[in-house]
């Protein structure tokens, strides 16, 4: 009978994250119970909402338990079925966890065809990052063309699509990266206008050069220094789709925002949001993207831990801005 | 010929406002050109939005250059008229300034009926500090029957109308205000059902208790650390309609929230707007408005400054919150 590793939570981080706050175990692989089937785990997908499920405090989603095993997206093959509706060989994206194997009632669960993109993609680009940029941008900022959308995190998993579809739309796309290397992918590659490099330490100087007209929508992934800043460049009636605010999370005590004053003069709106509230566009947003994948409109890029057991070192980089694109754990 | 009495801005304050930021001057009284009419200033209306104008930063509207009338809202009566639509005994709302005296081309000015309420409601209750709190908590707040509206500044003139409104739209009124004499007011007077002393040292847990579900929805006038604290009991889905900031208007360093990550993980949607945006509305709020006043259903309290000479000492206090209700110049 082989054997599931599972990555758990040990203990729950107070600051920044690290190896001991996981543990490593194995425990045989169940066989599927009637109505059940048995999904071998060939992606992992690394994301900064996990560090909110580590924490114990109020978030949208209910967190993780010391000793339960960590949550997380996953692309998978089932490889036992007592399942109606799936059958062996299929491939499934879901929410698997951070394991090898998993035994699931199908919920959750969604058949994807592996040839027509990389299965993968349906853990980013084509799956809930994809979504939550479309959902942000086209629902929550709205952008009409010739205007200038900012977003940051531009070289994530989140942020690449997002100055892809503000493009599309007609926009000014310009992202906020960390470090020449990602600037130049988010301009050469994905096609932005310009990439802001707020390790170059102007930020500001350098934003209101890459955005002569001001910022007439912005989405947000990083907060602290970065949103402050930002706040200073929102033109008149400007949104602001706020998804994540990955500089606090491991922060003991997060960032005080000074600029709120430019919401209330300019008479922004700020939307806070998560892409399952909105799972009556999720579906529409997917097709849209996995065509815009295949048909090689949408660019992206990847960062590719090798193995489970490379997942907590891979998922500290990720909150430390150490990958480049989507990260993804390659289990299998 | 009798003289105009002007409170011009000598200078620009940084930080605190002081009486040396204005300067009085007298001027002939101007006969009406053709076209235009001659008022009388009756009533001065103080607004935190003032402080705004005295700054030289970008805001909502053109600032008051030194040398110029300080920008205010006035209840006029007209004593001389060479304008087709205006005649001598009319009384008339609009934005004549600092002044005892003003001509005009009419443009801005409204024709009030002084007999149906008060002349002076028509710069509180029944004029833009009500439509402010009309527009902020039916528009942008949209509050359920059942919800829980929370207010800052309650007894404010802004304030004190947005919880009755929100009492009229079924839900639960819970006010900020400074000290408890204000908080009395708000409770037996305006009929809100709490009040919170956020001078008593315990904001977040009085807010708690009086919030036992929660709040659905915040109308901010204050900013500061009322506003942080607010979010910290923010629902899912709640609304905040960012009105003012007056906490932070005098202050040489802006507070710094550090609550964002609430309004990310409930969702929540931050709308900074201001009156004179939503014109569509405000014919139909102030209609509203004094037919409230008039039937007696909405309360307002008024703290008057007796002659012109009294405004800068008033507007000192107003953004220090030493008025209570509606803060006023009796001119004439």
């Amino acid at each position: 009978m082989s054997r599931n590793v599972q990555y758990l939570l040990a203990e729950r981080p107070v600051g920044a994250v690290e190896p001991k706050h996981f543990r490593r175990v194995e425990v045989d692989v169940a066989p599927p119970a009637p109505g059940e089937l048995l999904a071998r785990n060939h992606w992992l997908s690394l994301d900064p909402y996990m560090r909110g499920r580590m924490a114990a405090g109020k978030s949208y989603a209910k967190a993780v338990e010391p000793g339960d095993v960590m949550v997380g997206g996953t692309v998978s093959e089932v490889i036992a079925s007592n399942h109606p509706r799936f059958r062996v060989g299929d491939w499934v994206v879901g929410s698997l966890g951070w394991q090898t194997h998993a035994t699931s009632t199908g919920e959750g669960l969604t058949r994807i065809d592996p040839t027509r993109i990389p299965p993968q993609a349906y853990l980013g680009v084509a799956g809930m990052p994809g979504a939550t940029a479309w959902i942000g941008l086209l629902e929550h900022c709205a952008p009409r063309a010739g205007e200038t959308v900012v977003v940051s995190a531009a070289s994530g998993a989140v942020g690449g699509v997002v100055g892809q579809l503000a493009k599309m739309q007609g926009c000014r796309a310009v992202g906020i990266a960390g470090g020449p290397e990602k600037c130049r992918f988010v301009v050469d590659t994905l096609g932005f206008d310009a990439c802001v490099d707020y390790k170059a330490g102007n930020l500001y100087g350098d934003l209101k050069a890459a955005c002569p007209d001001g910022i007439d929508a912005y989405f947000e992934n990083v907060g602290g220094v970065t949103m402050d800043t930002v706040f200073r460049l929102l033109n008149a009636f400007s949104r602001v789709a706020l998804c994540g605010l990955i500089s606090d999370y491991n922060a003991v005590e997060p960032y005080g925002v000074t600029m709120m004053r430019s919401l209330l003069v300019n008479r922004v709106k700020l939307q806070g949001f998560i892409v399952s509230d909105r799972m009556d566009l999720y579906v529409k947003a997917v097709g849209e993207l996995v065509s815009h994948v295949a048909a090689g409109r949408l660019k992206y890029r990847e960062t590719i831990a090798e193995g489970l057991d490379a997942a907590p070192e891979a998922f500290i980089g990720l909150l430390a801005g150490r990958n480049f694109g989507k990260q993804l754990v390659r289990i299998a």
